[in-house]
């Protein structure tokens, strides 16, 4: 058997034992399973940015991963636990939209509501469900137990609502989604929206930026835009932090001036 | 055999080596030892607080753990090193009181100084006792090593001085002793001293709380008290920082109402 | 078969997914590998900062590790992806210079570029090799691939130029090159350039420090030179952070003076 592999994302930061105090019960229930560390300084609360670091992450993980995602302001209250099968992985989170960027409608397989006692800590809290609720029920799948035998069955799960960029012409406009800890702006401009010829992308302020295919493409300290790693357009500084050098963050308005 | 399992609680942060050291060295004594991290952010040198993660942490932890803890304004000076076994858990730290919180004095089993050369790195430098006396020391145990075997006995160890809370009639008088990285403010009010019915919670200030079950019982931005995952009294502010939007630190007084 | 040890040292912080996406690659691509963090605060494209910390840790990892190292203001562009063997370990990284204070030139075995396709994510981004090449390099040498198969033989990396301290007479001029979370302020003195008898410390503004054994031999609160885990000279502040209160950064100059 190999060994299962589950992966943590939460805004629980580095100070606190938070963390550590889900690894802790992992290890008790699931002693074999190896855990890896997707990222904890999501911003705390900001369900939208740990959507978007577990899109990112998700598809990088063996088929097989058990994904736990925890950034739940509405812990203890109403909002319920899920587990969301895909072809090729589980995820475990608070029902509030964080795992439905990276499980588009049409991969998304089953939803059931973590609901059984047996794969829960008892009693639990109100107020960390990391270590009560979402480390047992990633424990108990990493030990063989079925996403359906977790709770009952869901039709949905609940969605973000997130600005999409729009095509109008030569054009494309978007907006800055995320800045990463280099101070580079992804965009929700997917690659494969652009123009066949990009000429230029500009920002709301009225700055022009090249489109370029490397950082290296332009002088040190000079904004440029290009595809990252995440297949989306970025807006950058060379050897700089853009959004402190443009002024710029989430929520920034750009085009994408073709041909 | 299972995998001996080695927890790490240090202040030395993220930006350094230090903590990728320890965890060679371990790995070099220890090779089959698994390695969680409890925290790493304990803020520099603070005993107090590295005590109180140690204490929220150390129950999560499968028996047999082994808790390296490192926060040691006195390396290299007159303070000993010590390992500390309980029924279910050994210790490895410096004598400064970091271990108090988590083992009170009814769960200590024995205490000794860790003193033998073969447990330890020689040379060894007076900065550096995680890497050097601390690392080593865990990977010993790791590898079946008694701990009677690391040093001599030793009657007790440091223990820190905490404020109590007091109750008072139908008042409990508490103050702030944690911050987590939400701001949510935990005192020294453990469940079990709070009145049958408690009708308020009072700051020094005067600000009067509710005395909630969960966040969301009150509205967004409202300041309230609950009862958080460690069993203790916390004060909050439902999605925003309590520490900061109330102008609450460690050692904020506070008082409960009973009835 | 013992378990492949990669150790990865970055720039990329905590809050993106970009280490866990370079866990989750080597755990497709070598799932039986142990992956320790050294650190990834190393500040942002500072190659110079993750060369020092790198040269600290590497030495504390058993025979055979596979050291990852990026900080990588280059990616995309025209530097060169390596594999450095040494007599007990491989490195893989930009040609930058990053690998070059823990590899001196006479501990240098083999210089590899990094070209096989084989051994390289298809298709690679243009901005996250870390992802694409430095995680796929570090499994294929895990899983067994000689770093001779990763691309043809290179004569020789990118060092970087660091400043190094000088003796003169009784004196050692010297720098400061590195400032640890704690605010101890690391120099290019190192322990076996210093003269027999140390008589004191002396700041570039006028500043003489005692040059002691232990942070305990001066009073709270005091600066002091001691010779720290890396064996080089260090300025510290008992019970404080010596780079805030003696307003002293990386290349702060100093002179030891000796007898």
């Amino acid at each position: 058997v190999p060994c299962p592999l589950i992966t943590l994302t939460t805004d629980f930061g580095a100070s606190d034992p938070f963390v550590g105090i889900m690894k802790g019960v992992i290890a008790m229930r699931a002693p074999a399973a190896t855990v890896i560390d997707v990222s904890h300084g999501v911003p705390a609360q900001d369900v939208r940015a740990g959507a978007l670091v577990l899109k990112a992450a998700a598809p990088w993980f063996p088929p097989g991963a058990i994904h736990v995602a925890v950034v739940d302001p509405g812990v203890g209250g109403e909002r319920r636990a899920i587990c969301v099968e895909t072809a090729d992985a589980r995820f475990v989170a608070p029902d509030n939209g964080l795992l439905s960027l990276a499980i588009p409608p049409e991969r998304m397989l089953r939803v059931v509501e973590i609901a059984d006692e047996r794969y829960m800590l008892t009693p639990r809290s109100r107020t960390f469900h990391g270590r009560d609720v979402f480390a047992p029920a990633a424990a108990a799948l990493a030990t063989g137990t079925p996403p359906s035998a977790l709770g009952p069955p869901r039709g949905d799960m609940e969605r973000l609502c997130m600005p999409t960029a729009a095509r109008d012409g030569g054009f494309v406009h978007g907006e800055v989604v995320y800045v990463d800890r280099f101070g580079n702006l992804a965009t929700n401009v997917e690659a494969a929206m652009l123009p066949r010829d990009v000429v230029r992308v500009e920002l709301a302020g009225g700055a022009s930026l090249p489109f370029v295919a490397t950082y290296d493409a332009v002088a040190r300290g000079a904004a440029l835009a290009l595809i990252n790693s995440w297949d989306v357009l970025e807006i950058a500084v060379r050897d700089g932090h853009a959004g402190a050098a443009l002024g710029l963050g989430v929520g920034a308005r750009l085009t994408v001036v073709g041909r």
